[in-house]
């Protein structure tokens, strides 16, 4: 342990997760069910003093001038609260992956090795003001037998308060640590940087939040962090789409729900089919309000189309996340066009080309670098609900340890395990 | 990008790195293995430049009064070239994991989705003055199609530009650019501070050294960072294990090479077995020159067997890796007493239990938090070459990507690769 971990204000935060890790390690998947269906219960019992919770955040949120969206988001009621706790009761329904021998060998030295799938240990969570977080990453992390502290949105304090009293009280009525689950209760910002040196006891760190919060956890962490949930999206529409198809899965991509990061914010059109689609586009998305940035001819063709809805590309457009109904729209003469400029502005999140060319899409799933690669369907669907995980811890846009949307499996590592007799090595 | 990353002086050399690391992902494992078969050759063809070039690094490392120990580690001759060629040809017949689907599902939405390996993009590594890591780590990402930026200890300058210029003549011989292997070549310190800023270009960090490299590593780099190596590793003689053998087991643990991270630093004694063990074991042990390290009762039964090979633990003995024929011995009330020495003082490398009772041995197996566990084995065997591996990338300690000894595939990551029909989201 350094001098550091030792001077860290959540030093004793950290120790106590450390040590509640243990135990929870060693849980069956019953006993963690178990666990998980009693908090499940429990979030109901406490419906009120939770929702009163909520309350006093909630009005002092309205004092502070919180925006309406945000609000909504911190904002829980009857129904809301009710859903919480069938989503926990739904993350019992998932098959538990630790315990799960990935492979083994029987080795020429004798020895009977294996590698067994256990928990990470301990994970940390820093996230914004939204209270559901804090139950669904609660419950994912004692799903797979991991302690968990909990940095939420300090305009959240007293929801969360109120939602880890609950978590801590099945703890305790099931003879586990309360360790198990901590909030880092106060609005402190200096315990954020605190959080991020707490490598000694530490072995993962999600931030779930903008790309300010990613930057700093990628700039001052010591813990080893997953970044991502930042989606610089395209969608590249080759010369041989079927332009009618292409608008619908267009318009799906920006418009279901344009703050979502897997949602497009970059077009690019091969220019031999431009005269036709562009202004094709430019009438199917006006009814949605779309706002598209384009430049040159691919401005021309929008603006033509509906002058209204169409505005020049400015500088740094390309990489934006948009989060809103706007799109760039560019003409390429060429995949490998569109290549270079998804490597230039992607942030690896979710690239789709839309081709009846086989090959030509084989080579657009081969060359580009992202998560997650596309043949004819929306980016929209980057989303672990939607490949089939079940739950979605995160969506990572790095390459270590998991890559895309982030399921149960990514709370997990493993361990070698080998036998002998007294083996040697030679 | 980032301003920081702009005005980072290594950016031209990861921008360079970036661009290869696209062009070696699609080769196919055949060719790859054709600039590895090509390699290997020039190696051989070029040992006379290679060699000169080392002898001016020992000249001036001798200059310098470097240790043997050290120099040794440094020298190439004939011999040890044609070693390194030979690894080179071993690497072209290991498995190519990239292209793998690691799995895949039809989804309910009509998606077509599965997970392909592929390179991880650009990997950089820093270590120390041992010019066959350079030769070692290209080998192993050109096999794996990623790109790599080395920076080797600088009395190595003169060996590793040899050797790079080599790599760089066999890249441009198959049509593919020198950015796909480049050297730092410069000994300024400062440019480890650029490489662990280079996050823009650089997919993840190897750095292979001692714990004040890892420890730099962790704090500042914004590169994902696989860090290890570092073996405070423990075996622990329960009052079932068979001692005569058990003496083998510590003696090859201890002393096969007593600098290797996997070799056992700390020995756990049951007490029950303790006034007749450790008297065997200083008898045993003191042909090897051993110097033990214990307190109390222990301490009194190793002194009074062989007293010039015992002396008193001091404070901060249990967390060093000696790294020497030194090892600390400690009697043990129980496996619990054993298992809480091992969590306040372990490194989570390697540690082993001898015993012949199985419900026990199950129960360290699962309560140790380490890479490997080993019941009836000395800790020596964590190895790539050991485990099967074929090759050995790093020994990870950490808990994320990769866990003890890594492989091929440590080297990879993965595309979720969906194929639908103009599909968009519900």
């Amino acid at each position: 342990m350094t001098a550091d971990a030792q001077s860290n204000p959540l030093e004793n935060m950290g120790r106590a997760a450390k040590d509640a890790a243990y135990a929870l390690a060693l849980l069956s998947a019953k006993e963690k069910n178990a666990l998980l269906l009693s908090l499940a219960d429990t979030l109901d019992e406490r419906a009120e003093a939770i929702l009163a919770a909520n309350a006093k955040d909630l009005d002092a949120a309205r004092a502070s001038g919180m925006a309406e969206s945000l609000m909504d988001r911190l904002a829980l009621d009857p129904e809301r609260l009710a859903g919480m706790a069938g989503d926990v009761r739904a993350v019992c329904a998932l098959h538990d992956p630790v315990g799960e021998i990935i492979d083994g060998s029987l080795l020429d030295s004798g020895l009977s090795l294996m590698r067994r799938r256990v928990p990470l240990g301990v994970v940390a969570a820093i996230y914004e003001a939204r209270p559901n977080v804090t139950v669904d990453v609660a419950a994912l992390c004692l799903k797979t037998g991991n302690a968990v502290i909990l940095r939420g949105g300090r305009e959240t304090v007293h929801s969360n308060a109120a939602l880890v009293e609950a978590i801590q009280a099945c703890l305790t009525a099931h003879g586990l640590p309360e360790g198990a689950v901590q909030a880092i209760r106060s609005a402190d910002r200096s315990l954020v940087s605190a959080l991020l040196r707490l490598d000694a006891y530490v072995d993962m760190l999600i931030p779930r939040g903008g790309a300010g919060l990613h930057r700093l956890c990628r700039e001052e962490s010591r813990i080893p962090v997953i970044t991502g949930g930042i989606g610089v999206c395209h969608i590249y529409v080759d010369e041989s789409a079927d332009q009618a198809k292409a608008l619908h899965v267009v318009e799906n991509a920006k418009i279901q729900r344009p703050s979502a990061c897997n949602a497009v914010e970059t077009l690019l059109v091969h220019r031999a089919v431009a005269p036709r689609f562009l202004p094709l586009l430019a009438r199917h998305l006006e009814a949605f309000g779309t706002l598209l940035h384009a430049e040159g001819e691919a401005f021309a063709m929008l603006f033509a189309a509906v002058p209204d809805r169409a505005v020049p590309v400015e500088p740094g457009d390309y990489d934006k996340e948009w989060l809103s109904r706007d799109m760039n729209v560019k003409i390429v003469d060429s995949l490998d066009q569109a290549l270079a400029h998804i490597r230039a502005h992607g942030t690896g999140h979710s690239e789709a080309i839309l081709s009846e060319n086989m090959a030509l899409a084989e080579r657009f799933v081969s060359s580009v670098d992202a998560a997650a690669v596309y043949v004819n369907a929306s980016t929209r669907f980057t989303d672990g609900g939607q490949f089939g995980l079940g739950a979605e811890v995160a969506i990572s846009t790095q390459k270590l340890h998991a890559r895309g949307p982030m399921g149960l499996e990514a709370l997990t590592t493993y361990k070698w395990i080998a036998r002998g007799d007294y083996s040697i090595r030679a």
